[in-house]
């Protein structure tokens, strides 16, 4: 019996092909069989989109995995076992697989659900998650902004928390990081305007490709138009409340 | 007059040399002057150490700069002045400075207060901040946990912060990131058993570097003798309550 292949989750960064690691950039050179993530069959991949812009091709053999952007949970998990077992496949044949990952695979990625979904139907197979360039570091490398320094706090909240959830971390936090904000916009701007944050917030989307975005006067977004599904809101503040209390070391 | 060289933060990541990126790979080969941190003159430095591993060499021009870890204002102050002022002079000449810094730039990092301090004597320099695999980004990397996926919120708290931020914060946080936690150790260990979170809890210090240590049985932590200065908390809260309640898109 062949031993399986081993599965490696190859980080790419948020966009710019500059930010892809070595190692990640070892694996694509390597003998694995590329896997990489699209909403729909034929669509363009976000994640293979990446290594295109750093001159790379897609082998002819490289596997479209179909992760549909729906609800449905019949829908979603027949394509779920249709992706896992398609990549078990090549495992199984002693194949390395190497899936694509947009950003960094241990931070709000498929990645890891697929490694267990496959771990279930090949328990010894090796997985190796390679880390990445999360964007919500990204982000406030493209801004000059630090995400946190020395003693500073940090919350990431994706999407899906309400007003009221800011609202209660901003006391205590010197960073937030707010994904997905676009259905909570305008509340959100007013809440940043209240506060006097506007000019330590800056919206960033899809750093470092070549449709990245950086908006640094919020209200020009009122009305949430045109504001894309990959982007973060990046809140300084400078009114944290947050108090020192146990003997730090430095 | 020459124009300045432009001043450059190259993220290594927190230790393994593969997680290099390929900007940050670039810019060591190209023509600008290194510059890496140190705590006391000679003494090796973590940056360094990493881009050492990948198997290059310091020029003999490089710079060596002193940041003390010392809370003496006085001394600090003027390890900074030094500093900024011998990267400025590179500066003026016309040469780009490579910063070398661990982890991520924007990340708990000096980077931006030198790069502050340098723009304060040269408002004409150009800032190239290059993102980088942060520690707590690698560490569930190690480990093969998410540091969150898809609904999960995250909290990064740094050294200095009490127990109480961390019983406060818990209910509501599906990973807390704990950084510097020596001097909290063993309070923190009985916390998290008594909340039942040891299982999911792992200790990671120096991920990536040869002397990494992945510990998951954090009781054997207890007393905190051998824990690493750079070592970071990692805990997965599955008893988060949480809830969403805004119209989330994914």
């Amino acid at each position: 019996m062949t031993a399986p292949g081993r599965l490696i989750g190859a980080s790419l960064g948020p966009g710019d092909p500059g930010w892809i690691t070595r190692r990640a950039w070892e694996v694509l050179h390597g003998a694995g069989r590329w896997a990489y993530p699209v909403r729909a069959a034929g669509e363009r991949s976000y994640a293979l989109g990446i290594v295109e812009r750093a001159g790379l091709q897609a082998p002819g053999d490289a596997l479209e995995l179909i992760f549909p952007m729906t609800h449905d949970p019949q829908e979603l998990a027949q394509a779920w076992a249709r992706a896992a077992a398609a990549v078990a496949e090549s495992l199984r044949s002693g194949r390395d697989v190497v899936f694509l990952v947009e950003g960094d695979a241990s931070t709000y990625a498929t990645f890891g659900h697929l490694a267990r979904t496959v771990e279930a139907e090949l328990p010894a197979v090796e997985v190796e998650t390679i880390p990445g360039v999360a964007s919500f570091v990204a982000a406030p490398a493209r801004l000059g902004w630090p995400l946190a320094t020395q003693h500073e706090t940090v919350v990431v909240l994706p999407g899906g928390y309400g007003l009221e959830t800011v609202q209660r971390l901003l006391p205590e936090m010197d960073t937030l990081v707010l994904l997905k904000v676009r259905p909570l916009l305008d509340p959100l701007i007013d809440l940043l305007e209240e506060r006097d944050l506007l000019a330590s917030s800056a919206l960033v989307e899809r750093a470092g490709s070549p449709d990245e975005r950086v908006v640094t006067d919020l209200r020009t977004l009122r009305g949430g138009a045109g504001v894309h599904y990959l982007s973060l809101l990046l809140v300084r503040n400078p009114h944290r409340r947050w108090a020192r209390t146990a003997g730090g070391e430095g």
